[in-house]
């Protein structure tokens, strides 16, 4: 060591190296091995590097402790403007001991949390990134190409090497090699493919991660180098009109040969119309947009790829492929830069698609110590349950009741839909909010307030709210028999009804709407007691609800039901889109990608259809649970009615359940 | 060794090795490394297995040294019937030792000898292969994917690991796997990516190889399995409506923003256009096409992938990309199989292109000791130069007039040109041969058989025919001056013409004429006279004319204008569509295209506009050689006129020679 060499120290990763004086602090930092973000590759141009003087004990604080700022740094005017006490550590030498803090905008793997969708802190670490170089011009006395002589300037430049290039860059970087004077900036996908190159300096990448549902469709805007939102857009799934729910577009496809293409066309062509909007929404260009995450139930899945989806349709469920898909985003059709890649997550079993692993991957079961309960509640509900020893996944075949689908006066969540429901327990007189209206029905100004759309049916939260409510109210018995005598209680030949609401059409709630509710209800309990089972756990720490589903329902009306396993309240919450947000930590994170691939890959997937042990834990979970039986923790919440005898119990139809004809989320 | 070990030999390849009995041969030959091609995986299938009985001394051929024909080979009818002698590997046991000869067509490497176009072995080692694999069929307690068992199946039954699959083949293996009864056939590319599954057992892998000319262009159809030609089909360049020659094209883009993109159209369209001749005329289907390979110069090369090519229209004549291009075929628009690939050859320099690097990768001077000259003529002259231990290339601007342009009565290659001619050494009178007619001039029933089209110009190689026969003749000087006194010869102001034909129009050889004509030579001697001095040699071992142009001239009157070096004219030949066969040879072998992506790296590029040199050789290149001077070999084939004194030589205007206004053949 000589008099000129300087112990330097980057926080907060610890990294520490004794190295010459007079070098920069990017360079430093390289050679010791600190994170810190730059495009242009230490030219004082992208202002990535900013960076403070940081302490340590023995090491004050000094603004001596490197080389004054220069003309570079005092008069940089950049995109990201250089904040007080901040330095461009390309443009800094070390001259002393000195502690270099790292801000985390300043870092390459920065975590972000994240504002508006969901709150959830994701790990950025693009899959894509900005490399600014410097190209030799072509000479005469040098063959070499344009892409030879790019290729070299990142090897030299940035040290990546064994790097090729994506056909689609080959017809546009000879305009931007001259337009830029022979600099560009290179946009390098999974540290392997040249995907991009625009002339001069350039900081922007940006992705959109999507999530297919079966009814909606959601697409984020996200820049991928901090990981912001820029804009979020949604719309309908378009194959509605071939079919409702997932099984009646499986139908059509059957019946229509060549079918999965129109389904394919039409979710394609919404997918693109959604990149409009959110280019507009954030005022960028299309070929802007470099990567593409796509999460879906394994049927969307499918379709989006073009892939029939029948065999989902009927046993044993094969999937065409379980592993994450790359490819480039114009095989699917959406207008975007033209060497932008696709990526769709893997998908889990049969029926558990990239949606649940999407949901996985932002949930982090496999990251915690304690058990887990995900479910995503759809025609089937995705369920998976454990901890980071050991994870479990599986599909249960609920029906389309809990979406308000086989219920006589069910719709869609739309506005007009009961979607709250109170059952006064003396009277048995109801009150309900509607969708569309912050008002209860016995509010004044109700009416008025619902005026545009009246009262047009029950939705799914609606559905479990009024059985729930009318349990607790004693009308409706553990067995599901919704008692008689009283004047919101109809006969209809030997079954009763409610009326929830009179006029012309009343909502009625019948009572095979309630035997479907507890069709639907027994095979989640039962999918989910048989995870347990396999997992060998009486009770799980955590209940997370994903979806819109999850979103909606009152988590207590949902226990009061046994939907889900007992479990302490305060435990119980909507995961909101968990599957979204996964497929924009895949769009975010290479290593997000390298994590859910793992983690599903080693997922036990158990099939509840050949589990002779599910349909005896079907059967047993079609009554209503007793807070003296199976649900403690319910006691302190709600005042259960009384256990009735057994006698009065309904004769029980064993119900064959099979997952022929449901199949997705 | 127990009482049951054979050793058992296989021919050619040596390989041998003691084993157990009663394994069957193909087991043998796999782990004894010994090559014997198999599509069905030993499954008595493909018959791809034949083998015969060998001997070896001291090891008599005896049908006791396998098991006899059992069932399966008895009644084997595959696609390649059992021929007499031939065993099965896959069926026949060893139970004695024994040497197996394993015939070419039983080899994976095998060597074709072609049969039509190009005479030339090619070693076929497919760079796309076919797997016969039996998958599992789904299940219920097993949740992997139709992909992951296909995956599955060729590591297990094949030993591939680590496959990848093109998103093109997604949407086809669940029906492919169902019809297949869960067997199927799949192709892998380059070791590492399906990109074909078909149901069942299939034996057809086609491949489509183009020469992209900028006149014409050329397609053959490959069995890649066998290296069997199927098909071959021609068409003229559509671009020709954009542009006569390439400058007139690469003008057309400068002065029409986005005419690349129509040029690439056009010549993209014909290329599908091709294909459908080409599965018509073989009866296949395009879905049967999984590779495809183009070799162009780098105008062409650059248009079929939508590259502008104006910066190789001016100096420095960078190129966009150099090395060998990979992509799918879709992207250029081909309708073939899904998952087909593409490969365009690497072009070696701005002006020495993938038309080039075929042309080597056939005639392979890098394999050979002896210094060959590998000389393709066009627009640019493309000279590659040297041997085993050292290859040079380089373009030089011979221009147009070699192809007809720029010569009074010039015209292409066409029905009606003259392309051969005489003339009497004492009467000065001519007599000529015209495309579309076997007659000379003077034979009788000469105008019957060209009165379809008349006598409408002089080709390449008629003007070449005329201008040597006029020097030998003693009409032209060696400086090139056409001497007057003569009724054949007619003053035009200051110069003389000679009239090849009287009539209205007449065809005339102007001093104009001869000059082009001296002008181009003297690009091309002077190219290659440059190399030779870069290389250090004073004569080539051989001489090999490639392209159109090289099958069409007379060896001897090239030599007598000087347009290439001395050489016994046994040694100079036409090398045919040398770069089509290269196309071929890439198209079939995974080895050729290693090969001449490193021959192509590994070439000396010499830029002749750069090389002070080159101005000098040009100009002392511009007379028409004497045997008495540089070519002595020369005396041996024709008389020669006297010398002319110095006096007589034209004044020597020295014309600026420069690469602008000229790039690809």
């Amino acid at each position: 060591m000589t008099g000129t060499d300087f112990l330097v120290t980057f926080t907060p990763s610890g990294r520490r190296g004794t190295v010459a004086g007079g070098r920069s602090v990017l360079d430093v930092a390289r050679e010791l091995g600190a994170d810190i973000d730059s495009v242009c590759g230490g030219r004082s141009i992208c202002g990535r590097c900013q960076v403070t003087i940081g302490s340590a004990p023995g090491v004050p604080a000094s603004a001596e402790l490197l080389t004054p700022p220069g003309p570079t740094e005092l008069d940089y005017r950049g995109k990201r403007p250089l904040a007080a006490d901040h330095r461009l550590a390309c443009a800094a030498q070390v001259r002393g001991d000195v502690v270099i803090d790292v801000p985390p905008q300043s870092q390459v793997h920065r975590q972000v949390v994240r504002k508006r969708a969901e709150v959830i802190d994701i790990d950025v670490d693009p899959v894509v990134r900005l490399y600014y170089v410097e190209v030799a011009p072509p000479n005469l006395d040098d063959a070499s190409s344009d892409l030879g002589r790019i290729l070299a300037a990142l090897e030299e430049q940035w040290g990546l090497g064994s790097l090729t290039a994506d056909s689609a860059v080959l017809p546009v970087l000879q305009a931007a090699l001259r337009k830029g004077d022979w600099n560009v900036t290179v946009a390098v996908h999974d540290g392997g493919v040249v995907t991009g190159v625009w002339p001069g300096f350039r900081d922007v990448a940006l992705g959109v991660a999507y999530d297919v549902g079966s009814t909606t469709v959601a697409a984020h805007l996200c820049d991928l180098t901090s990981g912001d939102i820029l804009a979020s857009a949604g719309a309908m799934n378009p194959q509605i009109r071939f079919g409702e729910d997932l099984m009646s577009r499986v139908s059509y496809v059957m019946m229509n040969p060549g079918g999965e293409e129109r389904l394919a066309a039409a979710i394609r062509q919404t997918m693109d119309e959604l990149i409009g909007e959110l280019v507009e929404q954030a005022d960028v260009a299309r070929d802007d947009i470099l990567e593409v995450t796509v999460v879906g139930n394994p049927i969307m899945h499918h379709l989006v790829l073009g892939i029939d989806p029948t065999p989902l349709g009927t046993a044993p469920f094969a999937l065409a492929v379980d592993g994450a898909v790359r490819g480039r985003v114009a095989e699917i059709g959406l207008d975007v830069h033209p060497g932008a890649r696709l990526y769709l997550l893997p998908c889990i079993a049969g029926h558990v698609g990239a949606d649940a692993a999407g949901a996985v991957l932002s949930e982090g079961p496999h990251r915690r110590e304690a058990v887990q309960l995900l479910v995503d509640v759809g025609t089937n509900a995705e369920i998976v349950l454990g901890s980071s020893g050991r994870l479990l996944a599986a599909s249960s075949p609920t029906g389309p009741a809990f979406e308000g689908a086989q219920i006589s006066s069910g719709q869609r969540a739309a506005p007009g839909a009961i979607e709250r429901v109170r059952i006064d327990r003396t009277t048995l007189e109801p009150r309900f909010r509607v969708i569309g209206s912050d008002l209860w029905s016995d509010d004044d100004g109700f009416a008025e307030s619902i005026a545009a759309t009246g009262v047009t049916g029950i939705c799914g939260s609606g559905i479990i709210e009024v059985v729930a409510e009318l349990y607790l109210a004693g009308v409706i018995s553990q067995d599901g028999i919704i008692g008689g005598d009283h004047e919101r209680v109809v006969a209809d030949g030997r079954t009763n009804s409610y009326v929830l609401k009179g006029g012309s059409p009343p909502v009625l709630v019948t009572q095979n709407d309630v035997r479907a509710i507890q069709l639907a209800k027994a095979a989640l309990y039962a999918g989910i007691k048989l995870l347990m089972e396999h997992l060998g756990v009486d009770a799980v720490d955590e209940i997370r609800l994903a979806g819109a589903f999850g979103s909606h329902i009152d988590t207590k009306y949902a226990m009061v039901l046994g939907l889900i396993p007992d479990c302490d309240l305060s435990q119980v919450s909507a995961a909101g889109n968990a599957a979204g947000t996964g497929s924009m930590m895949a769009l975010l994170s290479w290593e997000a990608r390298r994590e859910i691939e793992q983690v599903a890959s080693e997922i036990e997937k158990i099939e509840t259809a050949t589990e002779p042990e599910f349909q005896d834990l079907f059967v047993s979970a079609m009554g209503i649970p007793n807070s003296t039986d199976r649900f403690p923790q319910l006691a302190s919440v709600v005042t259960l009615p009384a256990a009735q005898p057994a006698s009065a119990r309904p004769e029980r139809r064993r119900r064959r359940v099979s997952q022929k004809g449901s199949a997705g989320d």
